[in-house]
């Protein structure tokens, strides 16, 4: 089975809102097997709403539509889809009835024109709206079938789960149409590598093809790789799943910390807990946000007891003990301070690692040697001292992330 | 003149991650005086993709596309663009030129499929990508043009406001199309209040009626007043929005920290770096991200010499001088320690100012008497101490931004 989704909303086509029930739809949609292979959005105008529903209606069996079910003038959606299904508008005694109570549980009165919002196409099936007074609808007609949702998601969202999702299922198992299966999916999440690295690694994975196939997607200091598989039900996705992943782990190992919602910073949570390691950071060039995403993370206080951000050399000797003859040598921005630096926090915090950046966050600052987006970043614990440069592009806070992802990648892999 | 947007990634479709393209080009056109009508979403399928392209070139004068651009077999915008266009492929000199330079800086070898990212449909004129290395294309064919842009964010957002906007509005003069108007919008920003209070306060002003329009939006620690303006021109719709500003400013004062882009952070930068004042940060719940805000803002070291984290009540002693007996007698989350914080800090630091936050962020550590949210912020100068008790709710990641919201706001306006 497949679907379309069209959203609408003059606010969507100008922009003021960024449209979530599409891809809340679509997630859902795919969740339960059903292909959605066009989204569509247009604004309340009755013509053009007509075309895109008439267009979808003949590409796909089913159509869902979010957006222009209020009470309002500009709200077209039901007028257009009797229209397109040539029925009849007729009240409804059952929606009536929810909105009287609505307005009564509010203590006002009802306005005239939200009595519009009884109005349904004859031989509609109603799907309740436990949050606003705008019912959804469903309206079959021989093979197609349209639904009708309200635009706000948080009216939309529990309306799709509770309603619209088993209403297809048992449509599908009706008509022979069971959707084929289910849709899994795991992002395995990499960093360390370039995208390009990452993919010459996988290449030949990223040309699977379905009922599992594998995306590769660049982010900012990370690279995910999403494994999707379609089977016939949770545990043969499972497995088709499982498959992949044993591969991609063989070929990127110890770059991948994580999987699905997992973060950099919760591995490393994970592993200090794990082996009852303490860490104090030492930053500059990172302004205080590898310590906030060491205590972004629940209990961070079972690891985490202290952190300085030393902006000034007069900080980094007076708080850290750098010692000044090193900046004067070599600047602050250096292998030999990046490690004073993770010296003297270890030593004054008492802990089993101290970590630190000092590097050159722009936009300026920057000179021919020592450019924007230069970092050093150093590791060092009792037996240990590691320092690395890393040269970083973008923007102030991009290499700010970047940096502290770096940094954070450089403990996850000391541990 | 009207544009369609065409987003392309089988990852929309399937709702993995949510269409922010379609809103910001959206935006961006709405404000030149372009209308959109329609918005579409298909997969990483050439068929779909070219008859989508087509049907919008059919409709609009301006189609743009977002995504399909990069080095993977997946990407086939360019591919399906060039088909349309009955042109060839040919390698381009200068985009061969930016790779080769882009993955040098970097000190990778280019990737060979990389080198598909220099093929471009012969005659297309090429917009510069100074983030990634998919460039992004104009294709035109006599009244209508086909814009074809990279998918991530940060690298098509640049791209739109730098090159798009000004070709589009280029063309639209050349061809005698300028749009009929301008939409023009402000953001006014306020904090430390909640959307109800805001609300209240201007609720005659939330019932304007176009040309001209305000409207609330509630975010974390802020609520937003989106004054929205039609006119004829540039001048016009200026004259509107400050007409509404002004009552909004005469009613909120100093609640309101910026405008538009304006941050919380670049607020109080501009003042302290106004006002040669210094601040230094002695953070606990916040866990840097004090620290790590201020240091966004380019030029931070010309404020903020130092910030610490004592998360252990030993740091916060031995870093800061917080007397034991403090923590003992009123705990760590206390009027008492917050001051003591601050004041050490301050005198540490040898900074105009002081700013302290100690708190219990959650999930876990919250009792009867101290919940979970009950977070207490000192600011000290040579002549003042304040200590304000907040009680947020919301998650752990929430009630650490809150917090260091609340954090700036007084620092603002005690500036």
């Amino acid at each position: 089975m497949n679907a379309e989704i069209i959203s609408i909303g003059t606010e969507l086509l100008l922009g003021h809102i960024i449209n979530t029930n599409a891809a809340y739809l679509a997630e859902r949609l795919a969740e339960a097997g059903i292909d959605v292979y066009h989204q569509t959005t247009v604004g309340d105008n009755p013509e053009r709403l007509f075309r895109a529903m008439r267009t979808a209606l003949r590409r796909a069996e089913i159509v869902l539509t979010s957006g222009g079910l209020g009470p309002t003038v500009d709200d077209i959606t039901i007028e257009t889809a009797a229209r397109l299904m040539h029925r009849d508008l007729v009240i409804d005694r059952s929606v009536m009835k929810s909105l009287i109570a609505y307005f009564k549980l509010r203590k006002i009165a009802i306005p005239a024109h939200s009595i519009r919002q009884a109005l349904v196409p004859k031989g509609a099936k109603i799907i309740r709206n436990a949050v606003g007074t705008a019912p959804g609808l469903i309206l079959e007609s021989g093979a197609k079938t349209l639904i009708c949702l309200p635009g706000p998601p948080r009216e939309l969202e529990p309306m799709v789960a509770a309603s619209v999702i088993p209403y297809i299922r048992k449509r599908g198992a009706a008509r022979g149409r069971a959707a084929a299966g289910v849709i899994r999916s795991r992002v395995v999440r990499i960093t360390g590598g370039a995208e390009s690295q990452v993919n010459a690694k996988v290449k030949d994975l990223l040309e699977t093809q379905p009922p599992t196939t594998v995306g590769i997607y660049a982010k900012l200091g990370e690279v995910d790789l999403k494994i999707m598989a379609k089977a016939r039900n949770e545990r043969a996705a499972a497995a088709a799943i499982a498959k992949v992943e044993a591969q991609i782990r063989r070929r990127l190992g110890n770059a991948i910390f994580g999987y699905d919602d997992e973060t950099l910073e919760g591995a490393v949570a994970q592993l200090l807990l794990e082996k009852k390691l303490t860490i104090a950071t030492a930053e500059s060039c990172t302004g205080g946000l590898i310590a906030h995403r060491l205590t972004n993370i629940p209990g961070a206080s079972g690891y985490f007891p202290v952190g300085t951000v030393t902006y000034a050399n007069e900080a980094k000797a007076g708080v850290l003990g750098v010692r000044p003859e090193s900046i004067a040598r070599h600047g602050a921005v250096s292998h030999v301070v990046a490690l004073e630096m993770a010296r003297g926090i270890r030593h004054i915090a008492g802990t089993d690692i101290g970590i630190s950046a000092t590097g050159i966050a722009g936009p300026s600052g920057g000179t021919r040697h020592k450019p924007v987006g230069l970092v050093y970043i150093a590791l060092v614990t009792k037996r240990r001292r590691i320092v690395r440069e890393y040269r970083f592009t973008g923007s102030r806070e991009e290499i700010k992330f970047q940096a502290s992802q770096a940094a954070l990648d450089l403990v996850r892999r000391s541990l």
